[in-house]
């Protein structure tokens, strides 16, 4: 990480950086596909209509458009918002996801669990943690009609297995429902909840002074309002007992008791399952308009200023078919915020650049082609191997092995008897190219943590 | 495939396509990686600057532009061709791998082996086999300086050995090379070979007549000319023979005989390590610029109107940085337009549609959390697994894993005793958690091909 991108807000990884990120993501893999999720890709293109559909943020939004005008003489298609079938990159996979069930809901069973590994762009100005082109790994469950509240508990606790298994730091789901703090701003009279969600949503930001003063001037509420609606969002709990201090402000609403039991499943089953990983924490609001229910945001314990690594909620009203709903819950991990903080603070390193254990070297120029035997063998067990291009000097050899951090150089003399040697320790010793193998340390590149 | 994607040129996968798709990936990143090639990724935007510096197909390119101005009062940055700063998104990766190379050329060990999956950008018209957005997996060998002949040999071979890993019919790479038809051109007095490389690579398209015609026209060339540039393209063997066939043409040019003697090596090398998946075609021409020796497309035996699934070659100077020259040599796999074919033609099809082997079913609602200690037991094992939601009806939950075509059922009564049944064969035993165990060809989803 001692380079910056040569483009502001597009990362790029050196191999051996590339090693760690591909750690990560075979790690989200395996723990997605070990509970059942199946993988799709969507299209990075969607219509700038689908894409502003929920018209929330259109400034991020990268426009596509032929260099070349058209051949059938029409423009070179200059994307606008004012043209919806123009086409975009998309912003998230939520969205695409979305869009995707509805066109193929008659070939997916459901409830259609899916994970989705791609890069998404947004035109943010770039700044630490927050990259313009980056990689987001989401898992979801989205049901035909209905949706058991259960899927909302299972998604929160697969993330958790998931972030668990990475190389990071301890972190915490911090977890909150829409139905709770909206049922509870309507029991106190602020019917624009959604305004009110807004404000909240910038208390990290801004703090509790100014929140209030907007609840004040912008959603017209009292003093005794805003107090209790402050009150509410610094309620903090590692168990259920949100529960019992949110009704001890004595507000009562229908829809906050439903989110008041939702949100105590998902907590008392996160603390019996994923101990100490989990808080209800009433401050999180999340901006976008389509979540409904369960809203989760993570933080890296000690890298809070890092943002959220994993976000997500409930969606009920997201897709629909005509009558037909699909509703939805899911959770989004920002795969390169996370490897970007796992690089610079070398939470993690790859035990060597390449993948190749062994390089075969040449003992003269005409041997290549047996070199090419011996390492066909070694390939065939698994242990990747590279043949010197060149017969130069073992010295030589030795040296472009050790460049290119391969632990092992193999040599066959005109006898074709086979010798092996740990260039690190400097070992040679008889070797057999048909039952050889390394130790399973050197077999396959270890990401090591600290 | 019974579908067609919403939008025409960006292909979409059903989960169980995907599943196709996935198998392709890991065979290529499995071989790749077995014969020592780091993976890396580069952005997908490029300045276009970048992009056109060979200035070839500008055509097919996608600008990028932000819907909404810019805060800073400056334009939304609309692309074009005139402003070399402007973002697009890369129509293929050895151009941007090129750049990567010259920036980070202090950070890698020469000769540098990559290998590079990821999707691609072209506004071109859609066809079969031909999409706006597609999957590229390419493997290139870069050196500093000078890179061996030997390279072009190697990556040859290891895209034959990574092709025949593939569930695909037979195919031939028929490989060319760019110095032994220059110095023919030149040879025979034809000076602008690069006008007579893009009029030979109309063959296939428009026929020997009328390549004879565009010789003649635009570039004077006199009958016998033409009928020997003619004659050469029409040369094809599996065996170093043609250098023979060439011989007898009776023209001698220094680098005609360099071409000869670097393409009978590669002939040599694949005749005796992959047997009957290579011929000499002396008609290969490849449109790029950036080709300066060996040149290869790839054919699907009995599927050549695909067009070619695998292109490539050497590149003496597309990389550079002062007077410091990276030479390489390099292939590409169009993986989209590999998998469109082995979907429509089902060469393969997954076992299952879901990566779960087992579904816990619920004995009742307060079991929930006892069935997903049953599942961590089995995903500690590796075996994808499932929880119902529900504690509908035992045939319900079983109808749920076949619509779901999840092979096996768990019960658990309320005495803890444990059994699963096979949902196929209706077979059900008594089982342990800790030790239960799917054949290996149920443990996870497999790729059968045909």
């Amino acid at each position: 990480m001692a380079r910056t991108a040569s483009l502001s807000g597009f990362p790029e990884w050196l191999p051996q950086e590339r090693l760690v990120e591909l750690h990560v993501l075979d790690t989200l893999r395996k723990t997605f596909e070990l509970h059942g999720f199946s993988s799709i890709e969507t299209r990075a293109v969607e219509t700038v209509g689908q894409l502003l559909r929920k018209g929330e943020i259109d400034k991020e939004v990268y426009g596509l458009s032929r260099l070349q005008e058209d051949e059938d003489g029409g423009e070179g298609g200059k994307s606008d918002k004012a043209d919806p079938n123009a086409l975009a990159l998309h912003f998230d996979l939520t969205v695409p996801f979305a869009r995707y069930v509805v066109e193929n809901a008659g070939y997916l069973a459901f409830p259609f669990r899916r994970y989705q590994i791609q890069k998404v762009w947004r035109g943010e100005r770039p700044q630490e943690g927050r990259a313009r082109e980056f990689t987001q790994a989401d898992i979801d469950v989205v049901g035909d009609g209905e949706l058991p509240f259960r899927y909302d508990v299972e998604i929160a606790l697969v993330i958790a297995e998931a972030l668990s298994a990475l190389p990071i730091p301890d972190f915490r789901l911090r977890i909150n429902n829409r139905k709770l703090a909206e049922g509870f701003y309507r029991g106190i009279g602020l019917t624009d909840t959604a305004g009110v969600l807004r404000s909240i949503d910038k208390l990290e930001k801004i703090g509790e002074a100014k929140v209030a003063e907007l609840l004040r001037s912008e959603l017209g509420a009292t003093d005794e309002q805003a107090a209790l609606a402050l009150k509410l969002a610094s309620i903090r709990t590692e168990d259920t007992s949100f529960v019992a201090q949110v009704r001890a402000l004595g507000v009562s609403d229908e829809l906050l008791e439903e989110g008041l039991s939702e949100l105590e499943q998902v907590i008392e089953a996160a603390v019996q399952r994923a101990p100490g990983k989990v808080v209800a924490d009433l401050s999180i609001a999340r901006g976008l308009d389509y979540y409904t229910g369960t809203v989760v945001e993570t933080v890296l314990v000690g890298h809070e200023q890092l943002g959220s690594i994993c976000s997500g909620g409930r969606y009920d009203a997201l897709a629909s078919k005509g009558n037909r709903k699909f509703p939805g819950v899911g959770l989004s991990i920002g795969v390169t915020r996370l490897v970007s903080r796992i690089l610079s603070q070398e939470f993690a390193t790859a035990s060597r650049s390449v993948p190749t254990a062994v390089l075969v070297a040449l003992n003269n120029d005409d041997s290549w082609s047996a070199a090419q035997d011996v390492a066909a063998q070694l390939r065939g067990r698994g242990i990747a191997t590279e043949v010197a291009a060149k017969a130069e000097k073992f010295g030589k050899q030795i040296k472009f092995a050790d460049r290119r951090g391969i632990p092992f150089v193999w040599f066959t003399d005109d006898d074709g008897k086979h010798q092996v040697k740990d260039i690190r320790t400097g070992e040679q010793v008889d070797a057999d190219p048909a039952s050889w193998e390394p130790s399973p340390e050197d077999l396959h590149v270890r990401i090591t943590t600290r």
